[in-house]
């Protein structure tokens, strides 16, 4: 992240009145070439470390592919970055982001099977939510010509993610069973579609009530996340299901592991409960670490039950996986040509949105997958709206990435 | 184990001069036909709760097959039973024994697939070491005509929980490594003979350095039990290893864990470090038991690591999942006609002999399964014999199952 640093340092300040969309793109249009719009995180932090700046565009380096980005993924794990809730994050101020579609705008020398003008979608280890992107071409995968920008930026984490868990870690077959919790999510839904995928596998979702109108399709069976669903699955299957994916941790891993079936697999692929409001709570991150059961493996031995942690952009950015995730992609676009699963898309928000949407995200708002339109200019916002009512409480620390608060302004105000 | 109760009150004592073989085969054939010689385990503890009695012959169940044993197989977990540090061992006494082979003698009424001559190879849950079984027709499978009573008696547990591992657990493909512990063992053996049935797997043997030239050929690396095999390891595979199969538990948990590549699967299969001397010693059970790692899930998801449990007994006698494993056992007969699998036997031993034969697998002397064969009389002691001198030293211990003592002669005096 060196070179980041270099490059905030011709980081210049940028101003979006959210009631002025068209000052953005006069902007755009009249900039330095050498810019680009990006989307910063100042400190780890509330919403208001977010802004929306020019910066150095980032220079390709040897084995890259430079991107010019259509439209970004947004990820839960993106509200814990911003809090700094993250297994070693860089140092702020960084862009955040880990996925994006759009247009190969250059390839370094002898890199080969990309050309410029192709449409591609691109794993990017921070930095994604920026006009453009340099990666390695180990991360780029090309796009289907039927697929949208906007579904590109949806599909990589969240089925790649999914059917690793179900094919990979766990090995889902004919006949089998699977809890899924947060069923409306991207990841939930990729799981449940690409579950459809095989012959009668029941999928047992957890979701919000308000969502249960939207996805009760997607799954065989739905329930509140506010009932104690191990009463439920047992209920419709008492001895079990043969696939439990967790991507909140706490006191969900024990109930999760009880619920397993013989030769069952558990799968934790988040934190998510560790965030309990805006900004970092020690007392939950503690709580959540500590109320996640410890297994003893003898244990296991006796019940004959499999536990696995899975987290895949350590896989691909810590663990040097990248070509055992490209052969899953390309298994991954097969289903998708072949009309088997398909991304759902959430809603898609501006640059210059990106505090709604991570409240949307927060307050598991969303059915599918948020995305960052780069190419979208700010709604004018509602007298309702629900990030100015949460600003009110925010702000309860400064991490020590905040000192440069004198550089920033908030693009809300 | 009611019936088994019953069963002990028509118990005749049978007492067997080790150097009088012809003996045995007397009192075999002049004996009630409505008894038979089994190996009765009178209370937990040391070798001399073992010794051969006649006992009344099953009565079959509906459901069951009948089968007249011609050889069994002796595993680790025997000993385990025999001290009582298996979990919820029947109460003694009790005649032990999970595995057997042998000719069908009747099938009860209403049960298909076998017939009277039928020659089979079954799991049995306890009861085995006797000259005639009776077990649900789900745990028996036919024998190809090839194999010989003693194969089949090292074929069923070794290589159905070798196999279970790798390809249901843990997923073996091409180009995968596997580290096994006890690779001189019955299932260490099975492990390696699988291993090669995948193109390019490297198998990292852990054994005795006296069984080193006897099994070199069978794995990749061999390394002496008594070295930092971590160092070894990471010396010729600096990354780790995709599977751990552990059956000794203890500190080697967590040194698998750590060995294991990202996606890499560990699996606790026994806990024979529990066993170090000849009765139960409740300070090795519970340092094994808090010197097992526990495992913070939240770590496997930061690392992807996968760790799992398994117990083919408890899959088959408490799990019920007896048609995978028959699905399994048509999976391996399949190899084994193809030559591409075949049981290691270590030796064969009369059911009279079972001490010496437990000593042999508690001194980890054996390589490839130890076998009761049941036609077998007893081979004279040398001088030097060893169960002779151990049993000097046993008898820490008088568990509550030994109240019978009055009934009991040892069969070795």
């Amino acid at each position: 992240m060196a070179k980041e640093g270099t490059d905030m340092t011709e980081e210049t300040e940028y101003m979006i009145d959210k009631n002025v969309g068209k000052e953005a793109e006069n902007v755009e249009s009249s900039g330095d070439p050498k810019e680009m719009r990006a989307v910063i995180l100042a400190g780890f932090g509330g919403l208001n470390k977010l802004r929306v700046t020019k910066k150095a565009m980032p220079e390709l380096q040897d084995g890259e592919v430079k991107i010019r980005v259509k439209a970004c993924g947004l990820n839960f794990l993106d509200l814990m970055v911003r809090q700094g809730t993250v297994d070693n994050p860089p140092k702020p101020p960084l862009v955040p982001g880990f996925e994006c579609s759009g247009i190969v705008e250059s390839v370094s020398e002898n890199t080969t099977g990309f050309e410029i003008g192709d449409r591609v979608m691109a794993f990017v280890n921070y930095n994604a939510w920026a006009e453009v992107v340099c990666t390695p071409v180990d991360f780029v995968y090309k796009m289907p010509d039927e697929m949208s920008f906007a579904e590109a930026a949806a599909f990589s984490l969240n089925f790649v993610a999914a059917y690793m868990m179900l094919f990979e870690v766990a090995n889902l077959r004919e006949g089998m069973s699977v809890l899924v919790h947060s069923a409306g999510g991207g990841v939930g839904q990729a799981v449940a579609q690409l579950c459809s995928t095989v012959p009668n596998v029941t999928v047992f979702g957890i979701a919000s009530c308000f969502k249960h109108a939207a996805i009760r399709d997607s799954v065989t069976h739905l329930f509140d996340r506010n009932v104690d669903y191990m009463q439920e699955v047992k209920k419709i299957s008492p001895e079990g299901v043969d696939i439990v994916l967790d991507c909140l941790s706490g006191e969900n891993t024990g109930k999760g592991l009880t619920l397993l079936k013989p030769l069952g697999t558990y799968v934790l692929y988040g934190a998510s409960n560790m965030v309990t409001g805006e900004t970092k709570s020690f007392f939950s991150f503690a709580k959540s670490w500590w109320q996640v059961e410890k297994v003893n493996p003898i244990k296991l031995y006796e019940e004959n039950k499999v536990i696995a942690g899975f987290s895949l952009l350590n896989l691909l950015f810590k663990h040097g996986k990248c070509s055992l995730v490209k052969s899953v992609m390309d298994k991954l676009l097969c289903l998708y040509d072949q009309k088997k699963i398909k991304p759902v898309v959430d809603s898609l928000w501006a640059l210059e949105e990106v505090k709604e949407a991570m409240q949307r995200i927060h307050d598991r708002g969303n059915i599918g997958k948020l995305i960052l339109d780069v190419e979208k200019a700010p709604t004018p916002l509602m007298a309702s709206d629900s990030t100015e009512t949460s600003e009110a409480g925010e702000e309860e620390e400064e991490p020590e990435g905040d000192n440069d608060s004198k550089e920033r302004m908030p693009f809300i105000h």
